[in-house]
């Protein structure tokens, strides 16, 4: 038995639809970030950087989103989420998890999360302001060099899927008009209409 | 033949570490950015992120260090670089190598590439007053709860240690004395001294 702890629309909802796509048998629990629940004592033990995703998995706690997709990956291996055998296939996989996590992600959170860099109310403001230029760059990148079609990798729906149309979700916060991208725009839409994406984005966004 | 291109001293350093360490068939070339080569056309062709590294393989080019890594370990798997049939284990690496990029990194750069983020000087000011205080608080979660010793993942040497070596090597000039952090300083020194490692950085240090 595996346990998630997410927080709605967070980058946690790609290892949500990934447990889900992967047939796991999973518990998701939702922490509340509007009462801080992610800074108690409790929460910090399993997790000290007072983030999500965390998985509970049987071996132990695993954090940090691409760490968490590939375990997905790799445990429910018959469901054919990643190309584990093939290291040069893989490793245009872990690129893409890369990107999403160090640069892409980190764009969006200097709209919301800009004090984790700096502290004066002019700075943060300044920061806000790049974020419709630094994410509009960072989706222009994806459109034109990651994503292979009709999926991110190509011909097989793999755990970037969830990763990519989990962020792309943030694009309108962000000032950043998905409609820009038409691959990514498309993918973002099939991805909403399927059974499996729609039942974990209800039950993230159905009241605690 | 594999070939990397790198940066003296960028986190390209872990990748290059990590080739000689697997024995590798490599070639290393230095791009300039002190004449900006990593803006140039032909660059640009290779990554067009116009960063470091840049691995080019006999299927094609990767980016992003955490995905470079895992494929020479997986390439060169007789070398033992990565717990590659454990998944829980193979995980807790991935996440040290997401922490690495998606927030250590993250954090430096707010000293040195500030302007990806806000344009105006007094924000770049206020990013670069908070950097030894960020890369302090990731470097104590690193010696608290990420490093196992007597390599960052325990018993084994993985490609997480060049990574750790690569970017505590950044922390003097991010103003945190590595002295703080007692683990990850027995570590650098130890890494420092292995002859391997040692002809990596002499190799970066050379002038061009």
């Amino acid at each position: 038995m595996l346990t998630l702890y997410y927080a709605p629309n967070a980058c946690s909802r790609a290892s949500h639809i990934t447990l889900a796509k992967a047939g796991a048998d999973y518990t998701a629990r939702r922490v509340n970030f509007a009462q801080s629940e992610q800074r108690t004592p409790e929460y910090l033990k399993l997790n000290p950087k007072g983030r999500v995703p965390v998985l509970v998995t049987p071996q132990g706690v695993l954090t940090e989103t691409p760490a968490i997709l590939l375990y997905i990956a790799q445990t429910f291996s018959g469901a054919g989420l990643a190309p584990l055998a093939d290291a040069f296939a893989l490793a245009k996989m872990n690129s893409f998890l890369s990107f999403m996590c160090s640069t892409v992600h980190v764009n969006h959170a200097h709209r919301v999360r800009g004090n984790r860099w700096a502290d004066d109310e002019s700075a943060l403001e300044s920061m806000k302001k790049k974020v419709p230029q630094t994410m509009g760059d960072a989706f222009a990148l994806i459109e034109n060099e990651y994503f292979q079609g009709p999926w991110v990798m190509g011909d097989r729906f793999t755990v970037c899927d969830p990763y990519l149309f989990t962020i792309a979700g943030w694009l309108g916060g962000d000032g950043v008009d998905i409609a820009r991208f038409p691959k990514v725009n498309e993918h973002f839409q099939r991805m909403a209409a399927d059974p499996v994406v729609a039942k974990v984005v209800a039950t993230e966004q159905a009241p605690a």
